[in-house]
């Protein structure tokens, strides 16, 4: 079985072991202070150009979602998500956990826009009651989004702005972050979204890393206190050292992109296959995730071979799945589910 | 201005305030156990022919919204809820801040289905990646709702069925339950409301109490150690005879029938008028809310000299909004706004 | 029985019913912005000294103290308390069930000094594992405490200036703030209060109302947002006139200054009966609660007709009780106590 | 600097690194289901010798324990543990930021008895206002404890006959339980522990793992739905097979046993050495953590080559400090220090 279901099926890109190896016996102190989480913090600074970051590692994205939303919030406070939003559907209720509600707003494709950010701002201070309803205190987007889809700069930079006029923190989920730099036709950098966003974070876990998440944070009033909001969570890892030498050897010479940039070529091939047999896409994306449109008896052949996500039944005969790619994806194995989907 | 903007404008029925005066030196323990609870919950049992129920008073909806279904569920647990239901938009996220995720399902009227229930469980249960959801752990209703709208007897022992296979709690918001036992057409008894729920309430502050809602336990599972979380959740009154005795008067005789009977019969009236001048209707409700939908000018006469509560815009002309009545309704307001329609 | 257990088990003052009666019909909106709350608060301003201040009317006293907590906190935080404080030992973890953690400090008397409140502080920064702790984020006192006892001017001004430093705010729950008030001996008012304390609360539930505290907001910025988390915590009461009307009517013409006045004197006239018998005290209090250790042989003998709190055994041989006034204790009640107690 | 500071100071045995290495391309399924983890748990299982037991595999501590307790514990229950308890002072607060009051027993050692559990037990129960207090809902202990004691068999009886009287489950954290079950003079195996103990946990983190605690559920109404919280509370690794090769490596031929031991051999050398000096020690521990009492200036000598915890003021000429050994400490640094303070 080839596997196409996730993007989370292999280990780490070998650099990472073999720097954890060469280090494995050295003493270093814990939670995150040792010479390697430093190394990993200055990279990540330069990177976004600003030596005034925060950079906090976490190990992984739900941890990071949680983490990050409570320390923001008040009580009475709730965050707004598009529906499809990972907090609010695939974390098993970890923000309402800490006691917020999810402020969810319609979306097609998994983004939310300025204009939907505002109405609901509107719509909550507008209303006379407005104090019987949760405040909308955040804005959450995933870039890419859980369907593959991504902002584009003029879209970030709406939502930045409305956000700014509303108060409202700008939080972004990179869960797939190098996925969505290396998006085909993506005019977004990662300087872009450090000046756009209040705080996010870019996965590793999907990215080359064995796990963690380098959560970012731009705006000065929320950098106070937030590694006791880490500890508090259950996210402190006592070796952090592992963290930082993890994310050093991904922003050593670009490794971090360079590994994005194959997950989405190898996409690209994929869902070139697909379209060229004349299947839709439910999303349509360009970063590592594809969700074409198969009719059900040709998905039966692919499945003997190859694993994907059951995602919604499209019609009676029809089904959406997806097929993901990672970093580690073969190209032989690409190679062969090509030459297979053509000949369905 | 004439009040007809909601059904809590008026302090409580005088023969309530007339018994608060009576016993109001007497020296009673507090917490609840005075005689005046004990007789409130022996009138509440026999009312609903179970002398197994346990009763507990509180003294808002919210309150005891939030103290029932934080006492239910585990964390990792939501409420299945229409997305009308109040637990998801008037309560400030009430239920979130105990840690637990409102399900909802769409409502065109406020309620919800059977059917809908079975939809949402079986979703849970086969979706392969559930565990990384919030499980469903048990239903919220309200009867009458948040529209007007009420169950039909078939409707609640549908949902009831439907909850007791897939060991869902069902529970009741009836912080207007005489307005739904009163109204005109109504099939439903609080005999059945008994049988037919795990845990529901009797409104007393919209229906002629100063406060208080009696929460009635029927399911045995459910009721241990709750008034260690009525404490913890802020409603255990010190003085909990005045909630026992508002109660014990309120079931004196049916008292509480015949308010809640005054108030539909009075909103009957309104109904009428407005429907003879043509107007169309929100919800198509037989209680204490009517939801009527005037134009704009005519709404505006209507405005100088009664109180009413925004709905929401119908069209670019007319405005759906709420007239409320209430146990206290004076048959003379109605006389006048009823003339006043007609002459619109 | 003649109950001397608690200062709760009476209704309240005539007035105050007297004035539900005579407003009973008038309509009025709800939550708390009635005219009835606004002639409250201005008496209540004008108390204090400040017309700056917020007033909120809650309905109990844990209610008040788990929304005052969780609206000024952050999740890493605690709250300072006495081990003996009410939130500590007697809210079945109202506070631990909002995300905090009581932070105590060793009391004999039930007070916490400038001291203790500065070691926790310095404790808490000096730690090297600081993040691994829960940070001090306010400090919360009883006065009079829970165990009858009171604090000094220096002593509060001690408390404020340490808070001040350590940027603590200062709440104090006032649950028997009028027999604090009136206490023999007593040099605060409730001016110096409202300038001490960041926050605090007016008692009424036991001093005279048939329920409510009045939360005083003094620091501009712990008012943003109060009455969300009023609503959330389940504690805004649809008729919050109720609540108006009761405070108006005890801070009419000095009734709450009366009322806890007569409390104390009828305490200290218990008190000096115990004292000429001989007994010790396990607390030495001024306010309305005394707390005698009695030989058992005696106690049974009071018991037969005297109703008290058990409070702890002192020896083999001799109990600590407390024996309550309040503004309903009548006088013949405490004479035929005094009578009793001289002849044991 | 040779440090002695903790044992999280390397990362993990090279077995397991190479065993990550050997693995890491392979694809397998996420989130713990993968083989890797299912032969771990047939291992841990095996070692418990009981073939029903559920095993589940979280990063770190402080997530473990703040899992479990919320998994088990209604919203009124509290965690009875030690005032020394990991939980209760040293995790931010994360079981109160889960709703939990920690219910603190002193304890001059760490451990508590089976006493201390029944006293606080009837302590509650016997209490005519317990309705007002946290209820015991469980026990927490751990072993072993923060101060290196450990629990003899005699006594971890006698807490398990007294929690299954009062029906509270026992939770042990074994972050360091190889440490427990190498102590010299030890007398408790695993197969005790899962028999004893309603839930317990063996630590990777500490002992050989780069991070990872396996949780062993013996109680078969604990089982339920665990892999939800551990979801919802941010612990379940994508990567899941991460955890299933440290433990399938750490307890293939008694690997973790063989590590314990080298740590416990380690701190006894050290523990002779300052005892032959003379030096007291703050707690008599047997296991990798040392509490000698120190001259400050003999600290100051040692501490020019050594790292150290300090842990407090024995007086003012002397301080208590822990020494940490670990899997990974080196014989020759040991040699080093004994032979350093052998010349103090």
């Amino acid at each position: 079985m080839i596997r196409f279901e996730c993007d989370y099926a292999e280990g780490a890109h070998p650099k990472i072991l073999q720097k954890m190896m060469e280090t494995n016996l050295e003493q270093t102190p814990g939670y995150g202070v040792d010479v390697y989480c430093e190394s990993a913090r200055k990279k990540i600074k330069e990177l976004c150009g600003n030596d005034e970051l925060d950079v906090h590692f976490l190990v992984g994205g739900t941890q990071a979602n949680m983490t990050v939303i409570s320390s923001i919030l008040r009580p009475h406070q709730g965050v707004i998500s598009a529906n499809t939003g990972h907090i609010n559907v695939h974390e098993t209720g970890a923000i309402e956990a800490t006691g917020h509600k999810v402020l969810t707003v319609a979306s097609a494709d998994g983004k939310i826009t300025a204009k939907q950010v505002k109405e609901v701002y509107e719509g909550h201070w507008n209303d006379v009651t407005h104090e019987h309803m949760v405040q909308p205190g955040m804005v959450y987007i995933s870039h890419p989004t859980e369907n593959g889809t991504t902002y584009t700069k003029p879209e970030l930079e709406a939502l930045s702005k409305v956000c700014k006029e509303c108060r409202l923190p700008l939080f972004m989920d990179g869960a797939r972050l190098g996925y969505g730099l290396k998006a085909h036709g993506n005019d977004l950098t990662i300087l872009d979204i450090a000046a756009l966003t209040d705080i996010f974070y870019i996965g590793g876990t999907k990215v080359g890393a064995l796990f963690g998440e380098a959560v970012v944070i731009t705006n000065e009033d929320l950098k106070k206190d937030f590694r006791y909001l880490i500890k508090q969570r259950g996210g402190m890892l006592a070796k952090g050292r592992l963290l930082g030498i993890q994310f050093d050897v991904l922003f050593n010479d670009g490794l971090y992109f360079e590994l994005s940039e194959h997950a989405v070529n190898m996409a690209m091939i994929i869902k070139n296959a697909f379209r060229e047999k004349g299947y839709e896409f439910l999303y349509d994306s360009y970063t590592n995730q594809q969700f074409p449109i198969i009719p059900d008896d040709k998905l039966e052949i692919l499945s003997q071979k190859y694993s994907y996500s059951f995602w919604e039944k499209a019609d009676e005969r029809n089904t959406a799945v997806r097929f993901c790619t990672s970093w580690a994806t073969r190209e032989d194995d690409v190679k062969s589910l090509v030459s297979d989907i053509a000949s369905l």
